[in-house]
């Protein structure tokens, strides 16, 4: 259970050969292997080429350059929207919520300097951007909707995110991709394995 | 005195004409005309061919794929750091450093949810990546640099980042170039002009 689903949503659109290795909390993810890959510690990383990419907003981005057949990245000239809101969701959303749900809340001085300024605003913001939008970025569904619609999905599922109508119809519209729904699938599967053990 | 100078750096980097409109702190900012063009009420944002841009970090990447002459970003096949790092510094960095700026100290089990997990390890990575490196990504200059640097240059101007031999020597490869003193100067003439009025 991690933004780990978010890049195997991403993988699975892309539709070329990977191999998925999940990487258990705790130890194994603070091991001197796994922190030569992401010396954070943390999960989702990727390896391609030998190159490793960390940040899933950052693998959504990459994969779709790397395999433009794809189609999950609008022309380089046309990437306003999209690179609009991949960043508003990596920087402001996830720290508004992240921090929310941790009981932190800025003074209005903080308010200022913080890049999210305020939850509120900040959902009232992502919630203009997909407001009579079935995609993010254009007419087209891209890696940006991977991304952002991840954080709106699971933002209403875990309740860190009100559900506001544009969010509901907005997921409504991307819930059922086949791609995300083998993703979702595999991380139900793998918790119920280890609920088991 | 805002995130404004890095976007300022990076329209000098691209070396295209652009008029600069300065939005004073306050009222100005959430007026309905500038809400309009964020409805954060922050700046910086721009406008290129009717589209908006907002985050810095996205204006970054948006203007060097715009005007790919000026050799501002990697091949999109090649954009493992590229995305890694601008992505890192727009989430982790950006959030470690201004919630600590703003006396957040997260708990242990905050770490594990919070995409920054500490400071100081964000920082410690942070470091990892510009070690005896000129540049962030590959072998170039990019608007990567542009945006990681600022972070790191105005870190350790501001002292919410460590000056750390790896910052230091980085910030030295990119602080005298031609386009970031053309945004220096500009800042710094406006603030000596506001402090007059
Ligand atoms: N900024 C990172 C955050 C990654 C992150 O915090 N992952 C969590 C799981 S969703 C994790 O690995 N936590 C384990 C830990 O910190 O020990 C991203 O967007 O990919
Ligand atoms: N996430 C945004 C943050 C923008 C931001 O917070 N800007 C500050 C100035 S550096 C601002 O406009 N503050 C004024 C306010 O919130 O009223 C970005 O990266 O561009």
């Amino acid at each position: 259970m991690s933004r780990g689903g978010i890049a195997h949503w991403m993988l699975e659109e892309v539709g070329q050969p990977y191999e998925l290795k999940v990487v258990d909390y705790g130890a194994p993810m603070k091991s001197d292997d796994f922190l030569a890959v992401n010396p954070m510690g943390k999960v989702p990383a990727i390896v391609h080429g030998g190159k490793v990419v960390t940040e899933v907003a950052a693998i959504c981005a990459y994969l779709a350059d790397a395999f433009p057949e794809a189609g999950l990245a609008p022309d380089p000239k046309n990437r306003a929207d999209y690179y609009r809101w991949l960043f508003f969701a990596a920087g402001p959303v996830e720290a508004a919520v992240s921090t929310r749900a941790c009981g932190f809340e800025p003074s209005e001085e903080n308010q200022r300097t913080l890049g999210f300024g305020t939850l509120e605003a900040t959902l009232d913001t992502l919630a203009g951007a997909v407001r009579d939008r079935r995609y993010i970025a254009g007419d087209r569904f891209s890696a940006a909707d991977v991304y952002v619609g991840s954080h709106i999905g699971w933002g209403m599922q875990f309740g860190t995110m009100d559900e506001r109508p544009e969010f509901v119809a907005y997921w409504e519209g991307l819930k059922d991709r086949p791609a995300r729904q083998v993703a979702d699938r595999f991380m139900r599967e793998a918790m119920e394995q280890a609920g088991r053990e």
